[in-house]
């Protein structure tokens, strides 16, 4: 180790009170961040400004990443950016027969270093991630097609909370048991009954994060350092198609492992070669005991069903609904519902697709209004937001795949079109595939439109589901969240008991609901320390970002006790 | 509600000093419980006292237990004491297409309740089988064999402290997320954004709990209190030999709901019918969400596999080992694990069965011992406990079933025996199957030996495994728990490296481990609020009894925001 680099003693010095802090926030869920959201916070004390992230991404293009890693037998990657560049780096394919075993090789160190030096690493694992935040939102925009600004919170700061709230979670777990006890037993006269007892957090062994296309960070942090920080390790298999932020990530855990004295190889990355499918031969190896997934429901089935040998923790797919009964303020709820579908165009798990609304039309601040104005003011307020091509560019980003262009081609032949979807051009990028959302008329009432807004449909679609009631809008949501799932639930009403039904649907069928949202926050953003990102208790997800259940089990605890 | 029902604020004022207290406990792992372990203890302050308990019991026996459940459709049960007793008690047989409906009826009102009225109300059922300690001590001698004086306390106050830790736990971790959060997230120069949020647990709908024939209550009231705490149903499925322990107690948990306000239906009774096999229907049903299991390692298997739509708690069968390397107090040793052998006839889940001693012999504060004179000094230690028929008999209660009686008679051939098995008559229960321990010599060197010693041989069966040196047996310790799990492991030792080395073995494979246990604490007994169960981290059982993983599942936290 080098002299400069910190020693166990000094990353606690210099990263307890961070720690303690999110320890708190998770205890208030009050809001909390230590990592700016402002691209011009960034470019002092040792954090990269804009033009130098900027440049440190270019010169990572068409160079090979070298890991450093046991086991390599070849480069790979093919990677090309939704804004049409290819990137052109490569990265160690594994021999896992070699990269697997050498993994368990640190781990007893790892353990014994114990929770809270587990904890203050991967902050400082964290810490340096912020500081390249300029560089890896540039790696975030070209896999995942997100605009630059997204790519920067979501992929940056935001990522970077939900990391360190999962390293809070763990942490706080591992320290409800005491380190020894001491433990007395009167027995009447006799002399009590007198055991000294330690008990010590263990890891499972390696973890598998199976990392997905569109938010590969912001996904993949939380399991990397909930596993990490619970004395595991780490084995990153990235999508094909957002290879380097993932990557990158991997890099500065090894460096900063090995800085810290440990095993550099408790973190690995697993690139694959196309057609390859390594996640499904991982999966299922032995040493694999714990897996994050976030992606398809099939492929998530799949582990749930085959990785017997795992924790399996999934993020799959949902139909994400909002209700529109009536509204107090209908103009900020048709900006608000507007953002939502443009955003990312569309292509969150956390996106509304269904709009289900009242087909003799809903209560306003502005007098009633009927189905048709309702999805016509909305398609209006889409197109009034993205009229202008750089702001369009800005919200919309890039479409992440052939599969969702072919997806929203696809739509406008489902029903009525309300809003079509237009190219936008995008200067700087012009093979980038910039697109508008499609709004749909469906009618809830219909077999045909059934098939349509009972499957996911992700990406910038969405469909104004004509209802005949509230109550039957209630009845469509509770059917879909229990059959589909639901990351997410939004509702708008000014009936207070119509506001307690759609809670009580909510509650039962466990999905996260946001009431009459018309500002600045969005049905599709969760904010880490305060917000869980699904519940773990519908078929979307069954695991919640974060919470006891998502570290609890990714340790066990062992007891030796002894006769005093 | 009778006037004289305690409301949910009595029993709020009743039993939160003892939750609290409960809470205190789980954090510091100090000796506690307020179940008080001594027979004379009772007969004050509403408890039966040791005549009247016997005469509650008495009074069961030939009659029809009607729980007032919906959807009976049958009266069954054909209990037979392993004392030779026919029990004579019939329990409602339920139409499960009726009752599971009627089970989740009354979840809403037990969600809105809330965690800490949850909680008392469970303390309070808790409080109602403490005072007929006595009865169920009778119930669980007659259906596990238990003798006496362990039917009364581990079937009584120790299965009560358990089922109060999952209380305290789940109650701790239903309370780490707030209520209510106020979330203000600055915006530079404009106004923050500005959220109210509430969180609310949730249940998962209905827990089944399919009870063991040999700790209906020990091992059943975890996951049953766990369950109902987090505000799930709890459809008990007891075992056809041992119902009813567990009846009783569905009983009070139906009294205690109505009285206090709540659904009786909330808790309910599945027996069957001989032969039927209803744990593999109800385990599938989708109703049922959370499944806790005690027993056989392939009917564990099998709901781990099958039960896709639950969540699976598994205790299942594992290989226990004691490493026996040297010894600072010979006689100790011998009598600590003579006891252990001979506790309820090895019928525990926790009973060591590989006894592994180098064949060179040990190092004792009594000089070497050769291989030949440990085995042969225990046999003299069990053979001395043993020896009076009356303590013998107080001790050993008797052979659960059958099948333990075969496996007990066909290990006498498996190798040399050490010390063979007896039958000891039973004056007051003259049909009682009573028998002394087996203990077979085995080399850990020989192929045919180490089938014997590599499979669970559940019963009063021991083997005295030769091994090469005290790095062999941790080998086969290693390999032991690898591959077969244990629920414990206990080991003696001087040197201090060795017992460095066999913590290790221990906490790289996640087995409890009990070291140089020479007085009254035996490898076999675990404390609740104290001791962890198993450790779910090996193949003897995927959850410990009690952490936070084994009820951070069993619900879901839905949050519900709004613009403040």
């Amino acid at each position: 180790m080098a002299a400069a680099e910190p020693t166990a003693h000094d990353l606690i010095a210099q990263h307890r009170p961070t720690l303690d802090q999110a320890l708190e926030a998770i205890r208030t869920r009050a809001y909390w961040s230590p990592h700016p959201e402002h691209p011009k916070a960034y470019g002092e004390n040792g954090s990269l400004d804009a033009a130098a992230g900027k440049a440190a991404f270019d010169a990572l293009l068409n160079t090979r990443l070298d890991l450093g890693q046991p086991g390599t037998d070849d480069w790979v990657g093919e990677e090309t950016s939704p804004y049409g560049i290819a990137l052109g780096v490569t990265y160690p394919h594994a021999d896992v027969d070699v990269l697997l075993p050498a993994m368990t090789a640190g781990q007893r160190a790892w353990r014994e270093a114990g929770a809270e030096v587990r904890a203050v690493v991967c902050l400082e694992i964290l810490k340096r991630i912020a500081d390249r935040t300029h560089e890896f939102a540039h790696a975030v925009m070209h896999t995942s097609g997100q605009a630059f600004m997204m790519a920067f919170q979501a992929g940056g700061p935001h990522a970077q909370d939900r990391g360190l709230e999962a390293v809070a979670y763990a942490y706080a777990e591992q320290v409800r048991t005491p380190g020894t006890a001491e433990w007395s037993k009167p027995q009447g006269k006799r002399d009590p009954l007198a055991m000294t007892k330690t008990f010590t957090p263990v890891p499972r062994g390696v973890a598998l994060l199976v990392g997905c296309n569109t938010f590969p960070t912001w996904n993949g942090y939380p399991g990397l350092f909930a596993s990490l920080a619970t004395g595991n390790a780490v084995l990153v298999k990235p999508h094909p198609r957002a290879v380097l932020p993932l990557a990158l990530t991997v890099g500065v855990a090894r460096e900063v492992l090995a800085a810290a004295g440990f095993d550099a190889n408790l973190v690995a990355l697993a690139a694959e070669r196309p057609g390859e499918g390594i996640a499904k031969t991982l999966a299922t190896r032995p040493e694999i005991k714990i897996i994050d997934y976030t992606g398809s429901a099939s492929f998530g089935d799949w582990l749930e069903a085959n990785a017997r040998q795992a924790q399996v923790y999934t993020e799959k797919a949902g139909v994400n609904t909002v209700v529109v009964e009536s509204t107090a303020h209908y103009k900020g709820m048709l900006a608000n519902l507007a953002f939502s579908l443009s955003l990312y165009s569309g292509q969150m798990c956390t996106t509304p697709q269904n709009l289900l609304i009242p087909r003799d039309g809903i209560r306003t601040d502005e007098g009633p209004k009927t189905y048709d104005e309702v999805v016509a003011d909305l398609a209006r307020s889409v197109d009034g937001l993205l009229g202008d091509d750089a702001r369009a560019n800005a919200l919309l980003g890039a479409i992440v795949n052939p599969d969702v262009k072919a997806r929203l081609e696809a739509a406008a032949g489902l029903g009525e079109v309300a809003l079509a979807s237009r190219e936008v051009a995008n200067p700087e990028f012009p093979d980038a595939v910039v697109r508008t959302p499609v709004i749909v008329k469906l009618d809830g009432a219909k077999p045909d439109d059934e098939a349509a807004y009972m499957s996911e449909c992700f990406g910038p679609v969405s469909f104004a589901v004509a209802v005949d009631s509230g109550a039957d809008a209630l009845a469509l949501l509770r059917r879909t969240v229990r059959d589909k799932g639901a990351m997410t639930v939004g509702a708008y009403t000014t009936d207070p008991e119509f506001e307690r039904d759609v809670e009580e649907v909510c509650l039962a069928e466990a999905a996260q609901l946001s009431l009459n949202l018309t500002g600045g926050v969005y049905v599709n953003q969760t904010a880490a320390f305060s917000d869980f990102h699904g519940s773990g208790g519908n078929p979307a997800a069954n695991a919640a970002l974060t919470d006891g259940a998502f570290v609890a089990n990714r340790f066990r605890v062992v007891e030796v006790r002894r006769d005093a």
